[in-house]
């Protein structure tokens, strides 16, 4: 038996699982692992649907995989040549919400692990943690997951992330890490007064654009052996004043970071609260400050199972991935906590954008290195 | 006979003469200037009523006085102690809408004047040039009546502008000048983009940032020899962005600019503009810029005028008034392409705000010193 991984894409596609809804997508996949002797167990939380199926006994060396079946919103829906719930292939093409990320590289793994387990059975366990909620909050999604296996004695050895990783051609990059990301809320109180009076009041702006200016021209680090440099996007400076006579009494900029190694999210909150207690001080502006840190920078340093995953995909493709750790976050933050975690997947066709598409050969390409990943992870550790 | 100037204000409070409306407040000053002897015209233009006034006959010698009777809204009606159109004393205080900007000083003037010719009719003109659109956008309010005139061949050879001038006590401060004042709009164009890959987008907002700040931090002069030191307020800055991993496209800032006579609107666009394009050379970014000049810095030069004034001033209330170039716009920048004008009125109090008010006494004391200067500069006209 061979499980067809572009079917299963097609009617996975058909589920509008736009975050928060389950859309079907989950219940798809239950019956087809519990019929393949996965045990499965939906572990929602908050409104969020999430899957956890194990193949094998509990305790047992186990490989798991990582994915999502929600999908962001279709956008303009009449911008889409096909139908962004229909699964539609043309030209070579499977088009729909999800197709590339990441519903494609949900189905490749579950065929390749449902082939798997019923063609040469491990001695192990085969997990796969599937959320409902990547693309939203992600407050219950994977978190969810992982501290129901905490609190289970679930356990994954190791996991692979099956989110989009290549740029440009199959199999070009995969992701050993990934920087960290927070945002911080800046506001600058002064004192409202009129324009032709300024030393009577207190103009916020000056502080906000001299704090933001600073912050924007500093170089964090030039990057590490694994990271590229970290940066620093200025996103929003506000004062929403209608009346150009006015000098406003407030004002509010917010950054976003997205930090490497050689940063924390703490090490960062206290260099963004010296800054703006430096400009206050020099303004005799008052800058409060909140911060939210998203998810610290992590690595999965070069070894045997980056190894692994580069040589199945050098195998299938001809190609073998940069090791990198570019690029946004992903839920790869949340499991990095719980097992060594890389990533590998599609390219990343127009995600989230009109017309998502995938190469209908790829998804194919793409069960043959998650099979080989299998097979070599589980060879690896009878021989260990 | 004398003429009420604290009656007269009472009267002009009570007509509601909200910019544009005339309130029926041009209409008694009309009335009673005619029955003097004043020959009037209304100069109304675009929606805006304007009286024009002049006793004598014209081409002699004349004072003219200028002022308004439009007020600004009422705001918050209900936070007032006393009717904002009633006019009411209590206390030693007359309250209301206009009650010091600046119905009490055109009544304090047309009682003056009213006096003057009767009592002792003299050999020249004395002109009122009174607005109903100071407040408003004061684009067919003094400037008509002003235009007119040119047109008609009146013309007032000096000029007093009856404005609230005194910050503290009756007395302390007359206006021989005022700065200039413009805004400047700035718009930044960059490349919207996600936030996690700032090197693919083009963010504007450090650009913006960078510009203000310099701005802000820039020392435009130290004040001449009858000016402060201009004054560039930043007074917006925004970008509505609402979602923080996405670096905005475009951003928008205003500067308000005071200026003294080191400047004029025309070398301080040219700044402005060098500027804009140093930051758009160093950022990448499109940098656009619109300028409205509201008007350009003016002195008349401390003189006989200035002098009549002041000695005026020091006669009735024992105080020399600082000669000042202070403060915000009024219509003397309109006035000053005509003839030689200075301003000298009440203390504002709450000026624009609730419960706006005037010391009773002081309107006696403001027609006493009006009564003064037009004794004065009459009597120099015969001795020139």
């Amino acid at each position: 038996m061979t499980t067809d991984p572009v079917a299963l894409t097609q009617n996975l596609v058909r589920c509008p699982s736009v975050t928060p809804e389950e859309g079907g997508a989950l219940v798809l996949l239950e019956e087809m692992l519990s019929a393949a002797g996965f045990s499965c167990t939906r572990v929602d939380r908050g409104g969020v649907p999430n899957l956890f199926a194990r193949w094998g006994r509990k305790g047992a060396p186990s490989f798991g995989f990582n994915g999502h079946t929600d999908v962001v919103p279709v956008g303009d829906a009449a911008a889409w040549t096909h139908d962004p719930f229909g699964g539609e292939i043309a030209e070579g093409w499977l088009y729909g919400r999800g197709a590339t990320d990441m519903k494609s590289g949900v189905a490749a793994f579950a065929a390749a692990a449902v082939d798997f387990v019923i063609e040469t059975p491990p001695d192990g366990a085969v997990i796969l943690a599937i959320t409902g909620d990547e693309e939203g909050p992600s407050r219950d999604g994977t978190r969810a997951l992982l501290d129901w296996m905490d609190a289970e004695g679930e356990r994954m050895d190791v996991c692979l992330v099956g989110e989009p990783t290549c740029p440009e051609e199959m199999g070009d990059m995969m992701k050993i890490g990934r920087r960290g990301s927070m945002n911080a809320w800046f506001t600058f109180r002064g004192q409202q007064g009129h324009a032709a009076y300024p030393h009577r009041a207190k103009n916020p702006l000056p502080a906000m654009a001299r704090l933001m200016a600073d912050l924007a021209e500093t170089e964090l680090d030039r990057g590490t052996a694994h990271f590229d440099p970290s940066t620093l996007a200025v996103v929003t400076m506000d004062t929403g004043n209608q009346a150009t006579n006015v000098i406003p009494a407030e004002a509010r900029a917010t950054v976003n970071i997205r930090f490497n190694d050689s940063h924390s999210g703490a090490t960062l909150t206290a260099w963004l609260r010296r800054e703006a207690a430096r400009v206050s001080e020099a303004t005799g502006i008052e800058i409060g400050m909140e911060v939210k840190i998203s998810g610290e920078s992590f690595l999965t340093p070069p070894g045997p199972l980056s190894e692994l995953v580069a040589e199945a995909v050098a195998a299938e493709t001809g190609r073998r991935p940069v090791l990198s750790t570019s690029g946004g976050t992903s839920d790869a933050r949340f499991v990095k906590s719980h097992c060594p975690v890389v990533e590998f997947g599609l390219v990343g066709h127009r995600m989230h954008a009109v017309d998502e598409r995938v190469r209908v050969e790829q998804i194919g390409q793409l069960k043959a290195i998650y099979a080989r990943i299998l097979r070599g992870w589980f060879a690896a550790e009878e021989n260990s």
